[in-house]
């Protein structure tokens, strides 16, 4: 047995376990064959990749180091007695390994692998493996055995209200926050709309990192529901809710190697609605030469298969499609587009008109769900209840009841305008880039950074007028900013015909 | 700038960089959406992933930690000054995308891609993705781009002689060290045979490990060249000379993913054959329910694929089917394969008939591509060589010229006896099992750990009557072993009719 001690090293997520070389119990070399190996305290296990330390100060001859989140994940304290052994292999690899050769996996086969990834049970290069075996082939039975498999493994959220809508954008457009201004006003008109969001992954703000510069967003599922209860809707980070755990790992493999398939997209947003008890749901699909969905013949496929899931599962969807041709708004980065919402709820002369129309077309959408609503007076209702300042109201009742923030934080002190390389008219914004940009400025960690458009497409520019303003806090940040704005400003300048 | 510093961390070859929380210059947060990082020292980089350090007695605040592997590769003096950026992601990364889409990747793609995974640029993650989607979908012409490109990233072997020949079995079999056997008789004859073998990654020993328990295995490719100039073969660990570095890492991947497809395994083999400098290859595909190729009609496709490359390389190559229903010989683990393969050329009594056999047959294919012998008398002269002592003179001029081990280790002390369950006839022995049993042993790390084997296929055994020995040098593995060997022994006993 070895004296379990914690390793202060953060290995963002993976469990890793750290023994001596010259342990005096086990040889590391016993294991090296094996992909894992067993963590075992008191019949509670731990599966981890091994790492060999050659240093006595890190690890000691007769300890097992864990990383921080494998030692928070056994919950023993340090001292502990545990002792190793060469894991099994988890059953999932096996179908893991068949969906692999080209089979089709059983909805219970699913459910193993879906429960193992979420339990951390598989390693990154095993959830690769599936995640591309799928991509390469998935029937539609698999992909509802999947969403099905994810929404099982995480909380449920019930609602007494026999309407309760929802929405959701696929994403890849930035300064999308649309969900900021359709959230109060459903709620507004007395829609029960509950809300939760993602943080930014690799983007430059999720929804949940924009309402964090104005409210708290990380509530539990008793404060989530007490929101709701009190204000009719709520904007809160769906993490900390934990409605897909199996998404958030599968998330973690399929961003870096940019898999995004039609199916995958489809369990795992289905997966997320379900779990949150929604009964009517929007889907926004942008589609754009460098959005997501590149046409309308592809939007329609994706389409068709939400509508094959919702239906599967009983949970009503209506898709829309909508410009993904650009930014929207201009801020990005969580505070220059809290900045923009509120621009739009209070009314503003100059808040983003695409921000503006775009919300209140999804809002409509969703207010038709509501049976005392004449039929396709939906967009009225939601353009009225913004412009009395009854959206407004809303929004500060969710806040106070979220956690206002009390001092609000500025953008980036950081700032360099980039400038036209000549005259003409804005044809294109290249999306993927301007949101790596607002990245690599620092958000949403530094929730100040950002990225501020003065030009959006088909607007006139001179040569040398800014197109935009990088905001960032940091200057190592900065710099990694403007290098790679130097090798390309994302913009597309055309004949100003 | 940090101060670069050396962790004494093994991470099985991955590059793992370490930096401080509180880092005095980047914070790492700003990496995180970032797969890996780039660190720069006077123009040298490296690509490593991150881990966040809370521990400044491991890493300090104006330190850069490095793994030993990751260190040992930037290979700059502790203390020098490097800088860190997020990490461009490899170009190949696009060529893998396109992949798992279903395109078909052009020749110089494909170097790309081995190139970054043999340069340790590609996660295995990105590496688990390439390969599960070339296992979904291959061209023949992909897989001789693959195998080109690999052999291009590695060391060239060259030879003065017309004829150069070699040996490669596919694997799968325990026990089957019939190289050892092979190499000698082909030396005897006269007929160059410069042959580099693998160590054991997941099986109990490779021959590189056997034949390590008589003489020296780790030899330059200088040493090797003239091994082979004085003896006419030798039998060398191939890492050393490193002639398909891809390959190496690749089947780190594959082994815990069991990928296993014919394309992926014939590059992996013929790559190693090109830079070999062989003229002519004999391939063994052994046939068994338990063995990687399960029928003659698998067989069959395969050896068409081995022909196709070897064709188009310019590499004669004959493929022999043999039977692997079973474990070859009797002892698994070094240093019993050792004493299998010594007995089998001392021409003693009791060495194992289908060892001598099957040696015999694949030396007497190889000496077939002599033009000064009789076509067709390669298997009589073969066992001529073997009969009149000379493939033993030869072998010992081998171990000689590699150099001799001056004490050959003994077999493990720990050890236990199966016993069968029930009389009748050995029908069936599993050679997964039994292999996976031998590691848990301790073979290939404890040379004297292992298997040996009592009884073989078509022996009748009394209930009681031992089926074979573990022997284990160490209690944690004699244990590991003994829970294994408890839960299925391996053999399958029917009706001695």
């Amino acid at each position: 047995m070895l004296k379990l001690r914690r390793i202060a090293i953060d290995t963002y997520g993976a469990n890793v376990a750290f023994i001596a070389r010259t342990c005096s119990i086990y040889r590391p070399e016993e294991f090296q064959a094996f992909n894992k190996i067993k963590v075992v305290h008191d019949g509670q296990t731990l599966l981890a990749s091994l790492m060999v330390v050659d240093d006595l100060s890190i690890v000691g001859e007769d300890e097992l180091g864990l990383s921080e989140q494998a030692f928070g994940r056994l919950g023993m304290p340090e001292g502990a007695m545990t002792a190793i052994a060469p894991a099994e292999q988890p059953r999932s690899l096996d179908h893991i390994r068949k969906k692999i050769l080209g089979h089709t996996l059983e909805p219970h086969q699913l459910e193993e692998v879906v429960s193992d990834i979420a339990g951390r049970r598989c390693s990154e290069m095993e959830i690769a493996a599936f995640l591309v075996a799928c991509a390469g082939f998935m029937t539609t039975a698999e992909m509802l055995a999947l969403t099905k498999a994810m929404a099982k493994v995480g909380n449920k959220l019930t609602w007494r209200a026999p309407v309760v809508v929802d929405k959701h954008c696929i994403g890849g457009i930035p300064g999308n926050r649309t969900s900021m201004i359709v959230v109060p006003i459903v709620a507004a008109h007395g829609l029960p709309i509950p809300k939760s969001s993602s943080r930014a992954i690799t983007s430059p703000a999720g929804t949940a990192d924009t309402m964090e510069v104005l409210a708290r967003v990380d509530l539990s599922m008793h404060e989530m529901q007490q929101v709701v209860d009190e204000c009719g809707g709520c904007l809160v980070w769906g993490g900390h809710v934990n409605l897909s755990p199996a998404d958030d790992v599968m998330i973690s493999v399929e961003r870096p190697l940019a898999i995004d398939t039609r199916e995958q997209m489809v369990a795992s947003i289905m997966s997320k609605k379900m779990a949150a008890g929604s009964t009517h749901l929007v889907i926004d699909i942008p589609i754009g030469p460098t959005a997501k969905v590149k046409s309308h013949g592809d939007a329609m496929r994706l389409r068709k298969l939400f509508e094959y899931v919702g239906h599967e599962v009983g949970l009503h969807v209506e898709v829309v499609t909508t410009d993904g041709s650009q930014p929207i708004g201009r801020g990005i980065g969580p505070v220059l587009e809290a900045r923009d919402v509120m621009a739009v709820l209070e009314n503003t002369p100059d808040a983003p008109a695409d921000l503006r129309e775009k919300s209140l077309q999804l809002a409509g959408a969703l207010l038709e769900n509501d049976p005392a609503l004449r039929g396709g007076s939906g967009y009225a209702r939601a353009r009225q209840l913004l412009e009395n300042g009854e959206a407004l109201k809303s929004m500060n009742r969710i806040i106070d009841a979220q956690g206002r923030k009390t001092d609000v934080p500025c953008t980036g002190e950081l700032t360099h305008d980039i400038l036209a390389s000549g005259p003409g008219k804005v044809t294109g914004i290249d999306c993927f880039r301007i949101a790596r940009l607002a990245r690599l400025a620092g958000a949403p960690m530094d929730c100040g950074a950002g990225i501020d458009l003065f030009k959006k497409v088909g607007d006139p520019v001179e040569m040398g007028e800014p197109l935009y303003r990088i905001h960032a806090c940091f200057e190592s940040d900065f710099g990694f900013a403007l290098k790679f704005a130097e090798e390309g400003d994302g913009y597309t300048i055309g004949d100003d015909a």
